[in-house]
């Protein structure tokens, strides 16, 4: 529910305006080297760009257990990140309200209550822990010669009072042939699960994209290269992304994941009420006007958690 | 890694050309009544389509356990489908073959080995035991009231020799608002996964679909309608396919999927040995030239099956 | 539920007189050679001793997937045991008794139904399916020096018309250490409820067994051999029964396991009718007097199964 | 791995001598009230008795997540457990020592590195992580009428620097019948799980316990009662323990847990060291004599959670 992965997976918890939020880590390879600067410099990634929120959280990760000396121990890897900037007052007239585009409604259908402070559990806030745990997923990486970078594609600017959306694409080079499994479990299909769990996300991808669909199979296929001296196995192009049969080929994943502009805006509102009927209010909480370029670390944080949980 | 699901799961098992492919149902609620013609008639429904593939399979569904009088009992429903129309001997000169666009490479790399016959466990025939278990879980959401329809959205006409592909619209009515999980284990996250590892998948969307990336989020958010006199809640676009923060909102689930051309063609083609050089072969074993109109029950059974999993 | 394991795992289905037991193994690395000789050998082991069942089967696991050429894929294998000496007339009287010292009344108030016919889901006959994956199991482990064999240490004689239960030792040498996980996933936890999942197990204790609970601490703990020249660590006494912290220590694992007798007897017997008032039948069907000499090799294979999870 | 169950489940973390020791627990109901004293007063049993380690922790849960005004969200609840009174530098000389009877040999064997200080992620200490989610899963047992009770049947005396064991019975009243699942993942197959996850457990046993392996079937199956007028159904015995084919059938579950001495004494004792030699040193660590009394709490905490996780 709040796990992601089986092998190196990762618990989150933690509530926008609650104490704190936090993650543990189970499944990490003991003798890891933690960078507590590279975690840091992942950390501020997520507050990047004029359209980023003016809630300014410190976001310092702070480790409870897992480590000794500085390495990891096998055993879970607990942090948390305290929420200090809270103004908690700003959603006293949301509580009994549901707004649109929000997951109010939805959390009250599922769970019967919420809080509503910031959004709660359902804030982008929550990435924050997905970002610090990403960071030690991509260290293990590192260490085994795999890259994730990313590049946003497409992100028009907002107009004023409002938001945007955007397009990040997602490159991963230097994994091997021969990680994913077949069936159900496909490392696309993962993939896809991962970047569609990052708040907003619509759409995802892989090498051709939807445009993919409108090849014949003569050109989709991806033909084989003339062989290499060092016995690299490549091929032509990359319209599969990377992975055939759910299974890495070798050559770089390539995918895109699209995601919707935020839904909070300062303009008045029509908000559902628990007796059916609307009321008008004007959002006065703190709101990313474009969250793309913050964005982009969490895909690549998903990324290194879905890779992490593949190679361990 | 073969299961899908964790309350209502199916296990799966079975190559192209082996004895029998099967599935394994756990957590099918005891008292369902199970319509054997139901599920001929959708097993009828992967066989459909000019560009279907030549290999005639009566796809015959004997179940092994699970039920009584009809009924399930709540135990493990197991069944096999035979397979009985096998040209092994058109597969013998692949088995040191990699072709391209294919999983053979991927699975070598994966397990060191193959069953070349067919596509072995690659094959799209698995996803006849999708369909099979579909059926069963559709006929579990309707007793509830929830409805699975597909529509084709785009496919093009394959050329004499090609193959082609094409993107397929699902939606899903009746579905409660409250259905799903927040974070990782996000409605749209499943249905992305779900998709994503049926064959030749290669991209998927919800609602506005790449496109909502582009809008402002003052057009974006699904502004409430007003309070209808029976109470229910709706929302006067549905940008978000019917799910906000991982949690159905009671709106129809609408979600697309592109799928690439398969990628087997009756045209000489490149293989990888393994000593690294390529041969060039003509297969001769029996594909689809537009497996699109087959795919859209596939495409049902999978959402059937993750819907399943989620209301039981 | 139906599943065993996560990583090599079995999932299991089929009634006592539906048409097949059966199951599906995931995880078994590729490769294997499988051996039918000795399945057929370890499933013969379940058919021994004066008092078992005269129902006589001939157990013959028919694989449906997962091998080539004798050798594992990496793929699920699937394999069914036809029930073919059933005499479902047997349990007609029984269709809405729930008899005393069985699952009858549970599974009606678990699932609302049963399958009546010869104990249902809840028969002795579910071992078969245990017996034959753990064979391969078995083999795995047996590939890398783990070997696993069990004595009977206590199995009264049954009175006439009467049965009789036991305690059976098992032991498991050549497991290397390191194997198994701290907290919850201890190996000696893994292997309790491995054991109590053997139908009729009432007990289970390691090493120095309950006796071990009144030994002091200076006597309980395993002292260290002195040092063997070829670096192997051995301990003088095992009264851990080879695991420290949930973790093997390289010496043998030690355990018992105590099963009551069969509860179905050739007596007349009051049964609970559905209106809560007794009824007085004898019953008909075909059980064990003393179940215990075929119980041994059940122990064996949950143990293997247990194993092989642990060290794919 | 460091979790247990799988609709109420907990996660834990934390060394003995880290920063902190902490739990998520994923799955509980919204809406549930958590009373901080009845959490304090369980933590407060886990010191009790004149055996217990001079240790003197406080033991202040801290609540991080998953409530809002008392109740619960039916988001993750986070809490954590600081270490206060450590002494590490107690444990410098055991660094590079593997003591008789302890896990400093198995983890290092697992995962090639450990936490010397206090005995690490080994330690007992983690068992204050089980009693507060266990407090918690009581509440929520108590909610629908479920009880649970502890008893120590066995602890002698332990002599002038050496320690004791004992044996644990534990009941509960209030379970309804219908409880469980059948094969593998059997009610008592729990049960035993997670009374051998516990520190120091070597036994296991269910209602008639091993002695009840030497009653003949017409003894040892429980007869149905004459009927009540409320319709309640019960056993005129209880040698199942309340359980029948791994599913509770209403009685009381009745089952004792055996648990070895402490082993880490105040005398000299002979350590391994990495070469393979040995090296007597004499422990000046903090530890139990007795830890049987502060045991019973423990015990009743993993009983609370194995249930907790089948009735959500």
């Amino acid at each position: 529910m709040n796990t992601f992965g089986t092998r190196f997976c990762l618990t989150t918890f933690g509530e926008s305006h609650g104490a704190a939020l936090g993650g543990v880590i189970e499944g990490c390879p003991a003798g890891l080297a933690i960078d507590a600067n590279f975690i840091a410099s992942e950390m501020a990634r997520r507050h990047v760009g004029d359209g980023a929120t003016t809630r300014r959280e410190p976001d310092v990760v702070e480790f409870l257990s897992g480590l000794y000396d500085g390495l990891t121990l096998g055993t879970p890897i607990a942090f948390i990140i305290r929420n200090s900037d809270v103004r908690s007052q700003d959603y006293a007239p949301l509580a009994d309200l549901c707004r649109p585009g929000h997951a109010d409604y939805t959390y009250e259908q599922r769970y019967g209550r919420r809080d509503p402070r910031g959004g709660g559990r359902a804030s982008a806030r929550e990435t924050a822990v997905r970002v610090a745990a990403g960071a030690i997923a991509k260290t293990l990486l590192q260490g085994r010669g795999i890259a994730i970078s990313s590049r946003i594609e497409a992100n028009p600017m907002p107009a004023e009072g409002d938001s945007s959306g955007g397009i990040i694409q997602c490159t991963v080079t230097g994994l091997p042939a021969g990680i994913g499994n077949p069936l159900f479990d496909k490392l696309n299909a993962r993939l896809a699960a991962a970047m569609m769990s990052i708040p907003s996300a619509i759409g995802f991808e892989m090498g051709a994209r939807f445009a993919g669909a409108h090849l014949p199979g003569s050109e989709f296929r991806d033909q084989w290269c003339a062989p290499e001296t060092d016995g690299t196995v490549r091929t032509e192009t990359n319209h599969c992304g990377g992975v055939q049969g759910g299974i890495s080929n070798g050559m770089p994943l390539l995918f895109r994941t699209a995601f919707h502009a935020a839904t909070t805006l300062p303009r008045p509102t029509a908000c559902l009420q628990r007796d059916g009927t609307l009321q008008t209010i004007t959002p006065t909480g703190r709101h990313d006007s474009n969250h793309i370029p913050r964005t982009a670390v969490v895909v690549e944080a998903m990324t290194a958690l879905t890779l992490a949980d593949l190679i361990v």
